[in-house]
């Protein structure tokens, strides 16, 4: 990856090659699923964007250069994340969309953050949400879980570990309201050291719980929340109980939808962010990379577009940090070692157009070889590039093609170049 | 179309859809020529931007939100077009990078002109450039027309008549002076007239001619630049001479390329923009759609980033307006009745999620049914949305697979429904 300017990398060839398989991967997974690709125009109004209580000094406002006055374009900026954009989409265009809406979307976004080693202010994020009108069935909280983990195993080198632990926040927040938590602030304080017990010692977790209100039951919330056996949890209060019943409904409709994976567990101690999530979250992370940090995750909202529409909109999404974990998968099979080019033929010599014609037309990925170069500085250059297969074309009638792993070369008429190359490729 | 903000369209979800469909088709076919895709970053320097001589007022420079002072990101702005950022990149990349070095990119460029109808604000360009290293043969003309030709007949409707104009600056710019117009101001003027003959009348034309230089062989120079026969061209000065030669080269190998089409035309008028291209331009009209204006122009540029790198980038490209002509697209079929979802099966009842698991399994894009509907409600909807395939699952042994177009139903066992399917669906 190269950087033209800080911040905002590019990848070269083979790595973009890598990263649109992997895009195309993710993307052919959502469409089975049902899931229409979306694209957002890139700016957003800044009313619109700071209504969300984001830092706004990580938002790049747009200004037309030398422009006079007031030129109409002072109020609108790149947006920063995918939801708030969907959000304003769903709201703006509802009577167009049928419900419950299912979009998937892939495109860049940008955050003026000071740079620094693996920050960009420039990256792409893999979103897919489902939308209601006024209700939305706890099914669809599975459904998002179960597609990414679809696309997961799919972009994945073959085998590699990786737990999506999923929660529910009302099951969370009745749990330490149960073990004697206020509403409010201290429930917040509570849920947050909850959140932090992977990372912290045990002791200190006991200390900040007791810390925040002395007389609640420390140590059963953390026995609680450290559950892995549902069926443990009983004599809960209402809101745990209905935490409890969803969280179960939807890991029984996850093991349907996919059919049953070790990948999915429940984690009664997650809580992905305070002020968001209302039911379901879920985060994801490798085992052999955890510095990645959580790679998709994602939850249940009660309310997607109250500032933006008068309509009750419920939803449930999840996000892929498609830009960090294409950067690690880079370095991973089949990744690692990605072509340079799309095509895996290059003919040569004066019959060479017409040639390539027929190959392309059988739907073959083939290059014409440019350039006064022998055919071994040809092939010896595409074979470095990822092409398979060198062909010489001095006449219309016959062609020789070589074989750039083996060496092996075979001499064939022109009508039948395109059955051997197709036996070749399989 | 639905706007946000004015000049920023976004598209419906079946819009969308046909949107996709149009790239991933132009995509397919450019990398079957052996085009690598590429993507740079939305933002490039203020400075690497404005060295082309544009309109400052129509770039959109960036700035943090409440950033104090000096926040290192004032320099930037949004690319107004996809060539400035791919000289760049090929400058920048030289050493990473394999020469002739082959390109396509489809993303979108911003400029900040005033709204008005049918101006967009935000809109994909679709480029495919080939840039070689000091030199590059006069195939490569022909392989980027060529291969925008096979793109432009595969995301047509089928018989939609189209030509691509070809000419060589070189041969125009030859003709003129063998007129006995003066190089500098006064060939670029006549070129400019020439360029407008086909809009404005032969008297005018002659006029305008006659105004540049009175001494001038007007006459002889309208009927050259008109022949359609090339071999009419006798006795021409050694610049025109060198352009005829590469004219007939790029058309020879494009019967070659392209298997010989009627599509392509030489057109000894055509100019393309006075200070850019050096040998081989293009321009393309759709014949029902002459408003479109171009839908694909490029040519020949000797040297490509003349002020980004020391060293000779000669290059050939072009150009395709894809949201313009994607406006256009949608109201012709196949485009004009896209379905608003990517699946073609809705699966409802008890075992629904376990069938949709089996279905997506095997590859078949289907949507789970979510909310308390009857099936009837249920299909009725998702008929409206363009699937055309409802089942009812009521226990994990059998369902019920109705056809929507012909109201025809099915009872099948389960392990006997994507089989099923799989024969509807062909």
């Amino acid at each position: 990856m190269k950087t033209n300017i800080s911040g905002f990398p590019e990848y070269l060839p083979s790595e973009q090659l890598a990263f649109n398989t992997i895009i195309h991967t993710i993307s052919g997974i959502y469409q089975n699923y049902g899931y229409v690709p979306l694209e957002t125009a890139a700016v957003e109004r800044i009313d619109t964007l700071t209504s969300k209580g984001i830092d706004s000094k990580e938002v790049y406002a747009l200004r037309r250069l030398n422009a006079q006055g007031d030129d109409g374009d002072k109020d609108i900026a790149l947006r920063f994340d995918l939801t708030v954009p969907m959000a304003r989409y769903v709201a703006q265009n509802f009577a167009d969309l049928s419900f419950p809406f299912r979009r998937y979307q892939c495109q860049p976004v940008w955050r003026g953050e000071r740079a620094q080693k693996g920050r960009y202010r420039q990256f792409h994020q893999f979103d897919l949400d489902v939308v209601g009108d006024g209700t939305l069935p706890i099914v669809a909280d599975a459904e998002v879980i179960a597609a990414a983990h679809d696309a997961l195993v799919a972009i994945m080198p073959e085998g590699t570990p990786f737990t999506m632990r999923v929660n529910n926040r009302k099951l969370l927040t009745g749990l330490v309201q149960g073990a004697g938590y206020e509403e409010g602030e201290q429930t917040y304080a509570a849920i947050k050291v909850i959140d932090d017990l992977e990372k912290i010692r045990d002791e200190d977790a006991r200390e900040r719980l007791t810390a925040i209100n002395p007389q609640a039951n420390v140590q059963k919330l953390i026995d609680q929340t450290r559950t892995t056996n549902l069926s443990d949890l009983t004599g809960l209060n209402d809101l745990a109980q209905q935490g409890l019943n969803e969280l179960k409904e939807v890991l029984t409709t996850l093991d349907n939808l996919t059919g049953g994976t070790s990948n999915i567990v429940a984690d009664l101690a997650i809580a992905r962010g305070l002020d968001y999530y209302t039911g379901t979250v879920v985060e994801t992370k490798l085992h052999t990379a955890p510095e990645l940090g959580s790679i998709c995750s994602g939850g249940r909202y009660d309310n997607l577009a109250a500032s933006l529409s008068d309509r009750n909109l419920p939803g449930v999404g999840l996000s892929i940090g498609v830009s960090r974990l294409a950067a690690w998968l880079m370095d991973q099979p089949p990744y690692n070692t990605m072509p340079a080019t799309p095509a895996s033929i290059i003919v040569i010599g004066a019959a060479a157009p017409a040639l390539c014609q027929q190959i392309r037309k059988a739907g073959l990925a083939c290059e014409l070889g440019l350039g006064d170069k022998s055919a071994g500085q040809h092939f010896m250059a595409a074979d470095k590039r990822g092409i398979k297969y060198g062909i010489v074309a001095d006449t219309p009638e016959k062609a020789t093609i070589r074989t750039f792993s083996t060496r092996q070369q075979a001499e064939v008429e022109a009508s039948g170049v395109v059955p051997y190359l197709q036996t070749l490729l399989g």
